[in-house]
């Protein structure tokens, strides 16, 4: 029954108007395991490290149920680096550096032990990469979902179009919907985009919340507004953890749990900007969860009577 | 138990990527009334037009039951009359001319017919016009809302907070809820905001939905994705005439109520964005009212069983 989980494992440097972050643990994977782990304990990454990777962050994850098996650990390179600093507004920021290293020549070999599983979640990452975990598992998930981003669609599209043909489930930004369906509308982007493989289809918005496009219909999860966004390095890698946590828990996929998965990604999503890296990641129970995701359903309650 | 309404009645030439409207009929004043209409018939609007405005238009609005005792009209002027284009999504826009005629001068004297009103919307105009409006009346009125803009806040703060000081809610986007609060965080601007006077605060978030700040919580509407926006003039303000509608027609201003009321204001919103001008207001019926407010609610559904 377990979650395979590709993404990277990696380090961050961070500037925020709040302050800066040097070197400290990042990437999709690592994001999407956190999130992930609060839900559902049979998790396996699959990524790269190098030698320079602390022993106690992995020990951290393992300690969450997260199975290792699929981790390739190079001794003498060093791990995926990336800087990047955000403007005031926090929604948008600048690359500062990139250092591929481990990631450069990266092809997953998969051992036995996770070729089968019931629920991938194939977190950004190059195409051929993501569509090479795929094609080594020994029989097709019951759930596939997949991230992706802008770059890739710049420098490999075909590559992409070719995974995204073999997901249920796609998430991106609005942006990129734009970019991949060559639509400006979102409903316009959704219904282009479901034709290329995907049965459904998250268009993440940021602070302004998620939407979900399946040919049963739309759902609209806002984001929680916040008093503080301290840093949003990872939500969105947080948001497809929680979705995936939660449907890979409840094994259920019909459009009404699709929503609820949705709404647990939000809410774990808002931890995770209020802190540095996925530290506030670590610290939530199950209880805040609960707790959060009643504020969640506090503001989207509403009861009509018909109109008279 | 009227509602009173103050606002602009226009023309605006509007370029978007679909095409270009020349001197269309516009204005806040017309959009609050047009959107009020569909749900409330005792409405009385208070406006200054030049001797150049259609009697066609005004028979219109006549014919939905508003009342035009506070219209003043010039007959030896010019109608107030605003250009814009919007860029190619449909968020920012430029002014190409803004002719203000008619109301370069303008000082409401109100009829004593429209003296006694239980419901006041202060459409975006000159604080100084929106206070000597709730001035004039012999009784403060039930529930009195407010819009304003960016403009007010830039050559007159101190009049503005005059007014916000004075009213129930207040309408505004989030840059102008940052500016007025000086808060990023729109959380801590509702915070500053309630401490003005308005005991509710609505930011319009466009594309993106509105938020509703109140004592007793928060409440979000989302906008309902669309296959095509054709041109966003006036939405806000019909925003603002629907949810006012809304509560004419139930008067119940509890906070169950007012999320209803903001849903209305979605709904009427998302007509006027699919045509140029208010025409669309112009034709929607009852049922095309109740029938898109179903797709909200399909959009916001969400049943949540506690997490286990």
């Amino acid at each position: 029954m377990s979650l395979l989980v590709l993404g990277t494992v990696a380090f961050d440097t961070i500037e925020t108007p709040f302050g800066k972050a040097d070197r400290i643990i990042g990437g999709a994977g690592t994001y999407v395991a956190w999130a992930s782990s609060h839900f559902y304990s049979d998790i396996k990454l699959v990524s790269v490290i190098g030698g320079d990777f602390p022993d106690s962050e992995l020990n951290a994850l393992k300690d969450r149920g997260v199975n290792m098996d699929g981790l390739e650990v190079r001794q003498d390179e060093k791990s995926f680096f990336w800087a990047g600093r955000y403007h005031n507004n926090m929604n948008s920021r600048d690359t500062l550096a990139t250092e591929l290293n481990v990631l450069e020549n990266y092809a997953p070999v998969l051992p036995e032990s996770i070729k089968n599983v019931d629920y991938l979640m194939l977190g950004n990452f190059a195409p051929a990469v993501q569509k090479s975990v795929l094609d080594q598992l020994e029989s097709r998930p019951k759930l596939v979902a997949m991230d992706t981003m802008n770059f890739w669609m710049d420098i490999a599209m075909d590559d992409l179009k070719a995974v995204v043909k073999e997901v249920d489930v796609l998430t991106i930004n609005d942006e990129e919907a734009r970019q991949l369906s060559g639509e400006y509308s979102l409903v316009k982007a959704a219904q282009v985009i479901l034709e290329m493989g995907p049965t459904h289809l998250i268009i993440k918005k940021g602070e302004h919340g998620a939407l979900l496009f399946h040919k049963e219909g739309m759902f609209y999860v806002p984001a929680l507004p916040l008093e503080e966004v301290f840093d949003p390095t990872g939500a969105g890698d947080t948001f497809a953890g929680g979705f995936m946590g939660y449907l890979a828990k409840t094994d259920d996929f019909s459009f009404e749990n699709m929503k609820r998965a949705l709404v647990y990604g939000s809410v774990v999503a808002s931890y995770c900007v209020e802190e540095f890296g996925p530290n506030k990641l670590k610290e939530i129970s199950i209880d805040d969860i609960r707790n959060r995701t009643n504020e969640f359903l506090g503001l989207m309650d509403i009861s009509m009577p018909v109109l008279a």
